[in-house]
């Protein structure tokens, strides 16, 4: 656990998250300020800052626990496809220097060239009734 | 490999491409419409559409290439940061259904919060110097 990291504080549930996921190796709850309904994010429990700084092996974990959560996502709202995204440094938008895979429903199939990535403050009661449904 | 399918004929050689990292399993070239310089995709040879059809033991092979290629941008490119983006559906803006992970090279610490993933017309004769560059 580093000191001062927003998303290991979540991991070690110091500070309160919407979860939709939890195991020994990741944590995957809701985005409070999504791209769009549904978005989520699945963080390693172990402390690293993006893709380089962290082992294969736990990329390969990381990367069949995002499997599980979108296929989960997609079972559960509506959901036309879905963007994966991960973020490694300021110069590409990662605001919080914690490994974390964004996962993002989207909805309709004649969406513009280039998808948002926009943030829109989410609504507390909204999310909490929305992860409780996720919830697995 | 998948009839009329544009992946499946890059990763046959059937059509070319800006190659910069290939094995067994992965290829991995220039986007030739790229979001930014260096943008390149990673894709497996054996065909699946999105990371849900794709095998787990596919997805763990898959994700330590696309941290091998990002660290291979990284070291020859002017690169601040990168994103590493994989689009499920037309919904979430995937165009061609083959699975691919695109890694964006950015520069600059202090962008906008909505990152860019707009394609811009390539070069090609500076395509295929930059993939020169980086091929390993």
């Amino acid at each position: 656990m580093k000191n001062n990291c927003v998303f290991c504080a979540i991991a070690a549930g110091e500070i309160p998250c919407f979860k939709v996921y939890e195991d020994d190796l990741v944590l995957a709850y809701l985005d409070i300020n999504p791209f769009a309904e549904g978005h989520t994010l699945v963080i390693p429990k172990e402390h690293s800052t993006g893709i380089l700084d962290t082992s294969p092996e736990t990329l390969r974990e990381m990367i069949v626990r995002v499997q599980k959560v979108a296929a989960r996502l997609k079972d559960v709202l509506p959901c036309d496809g879905f963007n994966i995204l991960q973020n490694n440094g300021p110069a590409a938008g990662q605001t919080v220097p914690h490994l974390h895979f964004h996962i993002v429903p989207r909805l309709g199939s004649d969406v513009a060239a280039d998808i948002s990535f926009a943030n829109h403050p989410g609504d507390m009661d909204h999310l909490k009734a929305l992860a409780e449904r996720l919830r697995f």
